[in-house]
């Protein structure tokens, strides 16, 4: 199977947590709107016409006849398909369980920098940015950082992974939103290490995982950005 | 199967969402919360030590010996068990993908009243609220409603349902959506029925279902507040 990815150039965004499913598993993808007239097909399967299940956004994945949308959707997906999840439906479950609340934590990290709407320049709503992301810091990063270091701490088959003894999809997204968040609020972040061992050796073994540190070394990784959903404004790292 | 929900007691919230396609299908279920010392077994299954897959928050569901948080996730888990979804992989992908949609619109109305923290009062944070409103007025509500719009009137098997020929768990929550956005945003939502008559029709149409108009009238249907997601707070409703 060759999956299509589907996702906007130039930013990794949320279109990264399936790349690294990808990448990790070795599978064979194509990144469509990184190649010539690649956005303009990704945009005809939301809005043409004859489009019978229209994705309402990107990132979506199309493997074979069919497309999927949602980023933790399209990770649900590939999960068995790419042995990135356990085999039972309950282990299934919690995977995904995982997975949206960090989806949670993706979207109130976006907001920081867009709390008023996504249709405005942060230059246009910078007072009420400085204001969220002060709430954010303080309260909403550890809440979240406190929930997976205890699920990473409790797991019967040990720390080094969130869902039994394997890597799965998610360990990947969460080594994401960590370099993110770190990307983002480095000062803040630096300040969330003691006590989040368990989290932040996650993050340190999926970088070096081979196929990974490959990816990283490549073109194909693209690097955090101010068009994208971690954005690195010194004003909002308190 | 005699199904647990946990949800705060009090407002309907995303707690809803489940017991609609809990009353839909006829099913047995306790709503724990709402009894005695039910607040705190929920708070003991997110915070209990020995809890080894603790959900980040409600609403979570008690089926047996597995426990399966996050709203949509319980969707997914309910669909096949209830008969609220389709028998294919691809259809219940489709189905989730809707309601993934459908959760973010949620957390985008929230937001409206608490654009800055969910920590601070809804009255320490008007002047925001007041401009995050106007944009998921004028950008955000038509967009998603729109898009299901779409999505209804392309369904192969006609525009009754959002997903094949049959009702799904997602027609159910498209009709808590379009309740809520109405008890919230009643002028925006007036000005909005023109040009969504599918939209509208699915949510007069699920009002009727025989299961459901016998739990509208029963004490168990809890209403729209101000404590819940959708508030109706007039100096929002541009």
């Amino acid at each position: 199977m060759r999956y299509e990815l589907y996702y906007w150039n130039g930013i990794p965004g949320r279109g990264e947590f399936v790349r690294l499913a990808l990448e990790a598993a070795g599978a064979r993808y194509v990144d469509v709107a990184r190649h010539d007239g690649g956005e303009d097909a990704m945009i005809e399967l939301m809005d043409g016409r004859r489009i019978v299940r229209p994705p309402f956004a990107p990132p979506f994945l199309r493997a074979g006849r069919i497309i999927v949308g949602q980023t933790a959707n399209i990770l649900l997906f590939l999960g068995p398909r790419l042995s990135l999840a356990p085999a039972s439906e309950s282990g299934r479950l919690w995977t995904h369980q995982l997975q949206l609340t960090l989806a949670d934590l993706v979207a109130e990290a976006h907001d920081t920098h867009h709390p008023i709407a996504s249709s405005l320049y942060y230059e246009d709503q910078r007072r009420e940015a400085k204001r969220r992301a002060g709430h954010f810091v303080a309260e909403r990063i550890p809440k979240y950082l406190d929930y997976f270091e205890r699920v990473l701490g409790r797991n019967p088959r040990g720390a080094r992974h969130l869902v039994g003894g394997r890597l799965s999809y998610v360990d990947l997204s969460l080594f994401q939103v960590v370099e993110g968040l770190t990307y983002a609020f480095p000062k803040a972040m630096a300040r969330m290490a003691r006590g989040h061992r368990n989290v932040l050796g996650l993050r340190d073994r999926v970088r070096e995982l081979p196929r990974l540190a490959a990816y990283f070394a490549s073109e194909r990784r693209l690097a955090f950005n101010e068009g994208c959903i971690f954005r690195r404004y010194p004003a909002l790292d308190l």
